[in-house]
């Protein structure tokens, strides 16, 4: 089953709105096994609504439709879909019976806009919309199916839960379709890519994989199409299995989990605590760990320490360290996470000085020279970052490697 | 001038990301008056992207396309278009030299992989990336404009702003355009627009006014079209007067500045520093002053006191206020800014508890229950926000909400 998703609304295409339905939807039917080969949003107009279902039921045998149900005059979406199926509109007592009930209860008077939304195709399945006014509309006809719903996320989501998604999955094809993705961080894209080009090369003819860089991280999605659901997941196993064996350094997790998470997770199994000090990157890598619902288990707090004299009140950190060696060195970054560790009483700690540009630059440290510091008492690691002159580039890039690095320390201690 | 947008890549297709990048376009090419006929995603497929290539140019002039430029096995964009304009692909030294400086610069080896993405359309115009390795290709034949640009947000936005937007302009627009945008924080979209519907009901015919809302915040954009340029400044610099005076309270900022700006500026201005102490924003506060460039002109730094005790220790927050009133309460954030005040010897700072969800409900304390603290030493303000339950959300509501605060604060002082 090949589909198209149409989203209808000139609110999306003056950029008012972001499409959140199409990524939902699309979920949704690629766990049912149904691939969509295409997205569109079209705007408000009968014609080109006519137009772009005649070349989407071309490729798809399958069209789901959001937005346009409304009272008001922009809505047209029935009337395109009662003309494409050559059928015609007439007067829907249940409908606007249910509609009576649903506004006495807002204590809403019903008007003649109403009235006229209950005007509907006579050739189609018209489904109850649990949360609003409007219906959704299942039309079949030559094995081609198109079904209409509103536009409003929780109307369109719980009409596609509760009765559309089941009336599909009873019907989609023979045929399954696999997603893993594999998520690496601390490398680019091409140096993951060369890694694994072997792999990817010999990869079988109904896998397909693809690189989704971030920054600071690379998400490998690998996608499998096949008939037997038990035979194309153990493919699938196998592919991953090469994969993280041919690259287990830069990978930390599998399907959208996040670095923030992965250390909460090894933190948690060890029953330990973290904390971090940052003087660059401002408070961004407290931001990412504390963005963890349940991070305040394992994660303590940070001293922003963004001048000389708090680096040395709240972190002691030695006078005579940033006068010999500067703010940004990694001496001044190893007595912050000494500091750290020792000030909120944590395990572990992350320490970070750099310049984030694009001023500040300074003899022998041009703008994006960063250190980082992390570990353990009487375990400190240090690195050097040279990055470029973009100074929220910088802050995120050095979030990124820093929690990537601690990571890693976990992992091996 | 007529356009489509096509997005290319699986990642949309199967719902991994939600495609945030049309919505950005959409909004720009409107300020030039570019109407989106329609926004389409296509797969990694170069027959399906030149099939769309196809159709969009039956009723568009311009197509702006993103994706599918990267280095790897499954950007196949160049070739797409490299078909559809009937021209051919050679190796570019200037753009080899750029990614070879480029990755010099981050101690990364050049690979064939980038050796690959250097063979480039010949006939096409070439526009460097400066946020990344893959340049951004304008075609241009009878008539017709495809501009492909990288899929990663920021080099598109940067493409977008700095080369791309410009030329379209210059093409779009017989006679002037000018755009004033006008920045407030603190309401809604629909109480902004009820303060100034008297004046968006007269405006001159050649004016165009956009609501853009954030989190938190809401843009207003002023377009206006005509022939004389300074009769247009002065007409604009009227509405953006009738607009400034009808809602001086809302606006902190022109035409794109942000709200850490503004306090950055008050602060200077005043030779004053500050601080902060956070909990359940967990350091986005601090992240987003210290985003601006210059900012440890003024601001010293920040506690994040993810616990009671670092609220005790490093804050002097009493044990008596957590254990009678609660982490979350009127009486800690107060202290906090006390503490913070005193610790970091700032002149003015803002503290901030809260319930960020989705869990950690309390009596008489749902989730979105968050107490914020600002001002100076002996004159502190307190403010209480009841949010929903999206913990991301919550944190960054809070924070421009806080901001907020702090700035109609400096303002009065």
């Amino acid at each position: 089953m090949k589909a198209y998703i149409i989203n209808i609304g000139d609110e999306i295409l003056i950029g008012q709105i972001v499409n959140t339905n199409a990524a939902w939807m699309a979920k949704e039917l690629n766990a049912l096994g149904i691939a969509i080969h295409r997205i569109e949003t079209v705007s408000d107009d009968k014609q080109d609504m006519i137009q772009a279902l005649e070349a989407a039921f071309q490729v798809a045998d399958l069209v789901l439709l959001t937005g346009g149900l409304g009272p008001t005059k922009d809505d047209v979406t029935k009337h395109a879909l009662t003309a494409f199926f050559d059928t015609e509109l007439a007067f829907h007592e249940p409908t606007y019976k249910r509609i009576e009930q649903f506004f006495a209860l807002k204590k809403i008077p019903v008007t003649d806009l109403h009235r006229l939304q209950c005007f509907l195709p006579v050739d189609c399945t018209l489904i109850t919309n649990p949360k609003g006014s409007a219906p959704a509309m299942w039309f079949e006809k030559e094995g081609k199916i198109a079904v209409a719903m509103p536009g409003v996320p929780y109307e369109m989501k719980a009409l596609m839960t509760r009765e559309i998604l089941p009336k599909l999955a009873a019907k989609a094809i023979q045929g399954e379709i696999l997603h893993h993705s594999i998520e690496t961080a601390g490398v680019g894209e091409t140096t993951v890519a060369k890694h694994i080009e072997h792999i990817e090369e010999n990869l079988p003819s109904n896998f397909k994989l693809a690189f989704l860089p971030h920054l600071g991280s690379v998400t490998l999605r690998l996608s499998a199409t096949g008939e037997d659901k038990v035979a194309l997941q153990k493919a699938m196993d196998e592919q991953v299995g090469l994969i993280k064996a041919a690259i287990p350094d830069f990978i930390y997790g599998d399907n959208g989990e996040k670095l923030e998470e992965a250390i909460g997770k090894l933190l948690k199994s060890k029953g330990k605590t973290m904390g971090t000090a940052e003087s660059c990157t401002g408070g961004f890598i407290s931001h990412k760990i504390t963005s963890i619902a349940g991070s305040s288990e394992y994660y303590k707090g940070s001293i922003i320490a963004y001048s000389n004299g708090i680096k040395i009140k709240m972190l002691d950190v030695q006078a005579d360290t940033l006068e010999q060696y500067g703010a940004v060195s990694e001496q001044t970054v190893r007595e912050m996470v000494e500091g750290t560790l020792e000030t909120l009483g944590v395990d572990y700690a992350i320490a970070v000085s750099g310049i984030a540009g694009p001023g500040g630059e300074r003899p022998g440290k041009p703008v994006g020279t960063i250190w980082t510091a992390f570990g353990e008492k009487g375990n400190i690691r240090t690195r050097k970052l040279q990055l470029g002159r973009d100074r929220l580039k910088n802050i995120q890039l050095t979030t990124t490697y820093s929690l990537n690095e601690l990571r890693k320390f976990l992992l091996a201690g």
